[in-house]
């Protein structure tokens, strides 16, 4: 039986000019991260299970790609566990590995591991794709690529600071005009619940607040009186949801909300140096918005939150977020070691980039010239000018087979070779080459030496 | 309980140096596949299990990891079924997807399903993992890359004319020296088993022959008898292991052994064309050997096969492989096309380049320098210093924390940054830095002008 030629869902192919594209935006996002100081680091696509379960919340997990145990993977299970409802159990007994969900837990993982090769503060960035088994949708995809910069080992807030201006870098680089890094503290959302009296309803209350862009105010409202909120205490969190004015006076007015809250007190604080420290210069074209209503809904963040979304024309959602995160390697046993990361989704800055009519002009091809084939007498004549050519740098090739000119023509026209040498009778005799230029369509007989110079240019 | 921090059994953690040299590798490859006319496609990690399997012969399907279907994995398998020792029924039944097992079947996949974005010859190369359920051993891993580049759509011998310049191309633009690029024709091997009577059992007849380095010619003439093999044809297969001299005149032998074998005397044609219209120069120190114990042990292989090997000094097997294969394509229904394809072994190259010292010489450090950083009354001056480095390109990173002058400098010879900048109250007055030099010690005060002047050198 013919197996049918498709992807997996949610899974895709890309052409070479899509390569080159995604490309560009990784070398560009590599080179300012060279820039700032990140190495890089690749770890493996699997990690052992029980390296990554438990680690994102229950959505999580259900959403990591698990491995069949290679050979008989129903050896160490019973066949009433095999019967029973228990998913969880038969998979962890009948699958050993799973695909990584993100970069973080194995950048966490490699610290641990390889914690005597490497000097604190450390600083990596690690370029690789990550897998989910989520629904597929537009835009969404179940494997992507993730584009990371972490630094572990310093508790100092000029970390934050550096993340914001690097942020500003990679999409200056890019020419992304316009990006609004949003920030907001863990501590300030703790703050919060102290003040509307929901301390055990913080996952709850924020994942409520993460939704005010798509349901508005007073639905979140609603949402939290839900949660519990006392009837005495919503006019603090209306004046919480009615913060605004510039960066300061935001800070101004949550210092005066959470004068209650030490712990809020404490993020207030953070975000009052961290602006303090910002070189404004350094932000290009992008502007810092204090967030209050950001959320991120990863558990493992303690301190600053970053999202970046491309300019208010664009809504394809963040484009780029992260956070610090406490003791994130005490999940392997290494304590006390502080960390921020940033993340850059490579398909939405391809998104935003496609759309803003971004990337840089390319030719389609790889190749600058293609030689003509029409018979086997010319072939070694051909194939010398073809070695010479290369041993230029000049990408080159060959049509393979004799075939009439007509039809080679036509495939040069469908590639998008932008030269065609033809040789003909003449020029094998003559020791020429007609350079045929495909977009304006002239053609001129030359020497090997001119086609080298020509082709340089 | 804590997770351990451990990588999974046969996969590995890259540090920066690893990734640094890993890149030269691959960036030597694809400047060459680009300079031949090849272009960059990807395909996604997993495959529908279907496009996978049976492609690979029995055991090739054993060693393809399948992912655990997401959600109920039990939806559609009967409680018999599950208990039964079919692990094959069991395993497709739960698992509709797999990790792909090597670059060439999804390449086949894809031209199948974008026919009709592409265009006849297709020249694209492929730089990807692939995953296989190996044993792990010294130098064999469940994770390692390739770096493939294929032709498909043309039966001209041109093409495999073209991989062997590819080959030398590749390892002579990485200093490789003395490669040996080995040839032989699976109408050679066909031709064999047809002069030997020995047609039905040509798999195992190739299984034998593959093994003449380990074992020797006498064994492997004892094992073919075991085959089958009549003992009056026994000399002819020890003309044929005796077959030496260069490569013209081993075609001269195979020609007269194959005078009864139109199939084998088709190989032997191949060989002599191909071999005519090799530029000899275009080798440079590899050696082109036609090897007639090549077997290859993968069986879509129709034509000419490759292997090429490092200087007889260093022993690990093949560097790079490949072949031509007839109609791989109609696996997924499109007929009648043909292609040729070669693979590079990433990590074979690189032990290779590290025992032959060829990584060129690099800094182990990503930053140029680093700023000390000793009171939180310079943050400021140094953090613009930086920002102005960086503008300059200057790969440039500051300590994070305010510490001790020593411990920062213990950490700037660790982590082997060439210059660092130090800034106390004399500097911070006048406006100025104090560069120093770290691998010779010095120390000089210059201005931030002279600072980018001296490290963009």
């Amino acid at each position: 039986m013919k197996a049918k030629a498709l992807t997996s869902k949610g899974t895709r192919d890309f052409n070479s000019i899509q390569v080159f594209k995604r490309d560009y935006i990784i070398n560009t996002i590599k080179s300012s991260f060279n820039k700032f100081g990140f190495s890089p680091i690749e770890t493996p696509s699997f990690e052992n299970t029980e390296t990554l379960l438990g680690k994102y919340g229950d959505e999580g997990d259900r959403l990591i790609f698990k491995i069949l145990k290679s050979g008989n993977f129903k050896k160490n299970i019973s066949d009433s566990t095999l019967l029973s409802d228990n998913l969880n159990l038969i998979s962890t007994n009948i699958s050993d590995k799973a695909l990584r969900y993100d970069l973080t837990i194995p950048f966490a993982r490699f610290v641990v591991q390889n914690q005597n090769e490497i000097n604190l503060p450390f600083k990596r960035y690690q370029i690789q794709l990550v897998w989910r088994a989520d629904r597929p949708q537009k835009g969404r995809f179940r494997e992507f690529l993730q584009c990371d910069a972490d630094v572990i080992g310093s508790k100092s807030l000029l970390q934050e600071v550096d993340f914001i201006h690097l942020f500003s870098d990679v999409f200056n680089s890019l020419k992304i005009p316009n990006c609004k890094i949003r920030i907001n503290h863990r501590k300030i959302l703790i703050g919060l619940s102290e003040v509307l009296n929901l301390k055990d309803e913080l996952v709850d209350l924020t994942v409520v607040l993460d939704k005010i862009d798509k349901i508005g105010n007073e639905k979140v409202i609603n949402e939290i009186i839900k949660i519990g909120l006392e009837e005495s205490l919503k006019p603090i969190l209306i004046d919480y949801l009615s913060i605004s004015g510039d960066f300061k006076s935001r800070l101004d007015s949550l210092k005066k909300l959470f004068k209650s809250s030490v712990i809020g007190l404490e993020g207030v604080s953070d975000l009052f140096s961290i602006y303090d420290l910002i070189i404004l210069d350094d932000l290009n074209s992008s502007e810092l918005i204090l967030d209050t209503s950001l959320a991120r809904g990863l558990s493992y963040y303690t301190g600053a939150i970053f999202e970046v979304n491309a300019s208010d024309d664009i809504d394809i959602g963040s484009i780029a977020a992260g956070g610090r995160y406490d003791d994130l390697t005490s999940l392997f046993g290494l304590n006390d070691v502080s960390g921020v990361g940033i993340s850059f989704g490579l398909d939405r800055i391809f998104i935003v980039m496609d759309s803003l009519n971004l990337f840089p002009k390319t030719n389609n091809s790889t190749i600058k010239v293609l030689f003509t084939n029409t018979n086997s007498k010319y072939i070694k004549y051909i194939t010398s000018a073809v070695s010479y050519l290369r041993k230029n740098n000049i990408n080159t090739d060959f049509y393979p087979d004799t075939n009439s000119l007509k039809k080679q023509l036509k495939y040069a026209n469908n590639i998008q070779v932008p030269y065609v040498v033809i040789v003909e009778e003449n020029e094998f005799e003559s020791s020429s080459f007609c350079l045929k230029n495909m977009s304006i369509g002239n053609q001129q007989v030359v020497s090997l030496e001119e086609l080298v110079k020509i082709l340089k240019k």
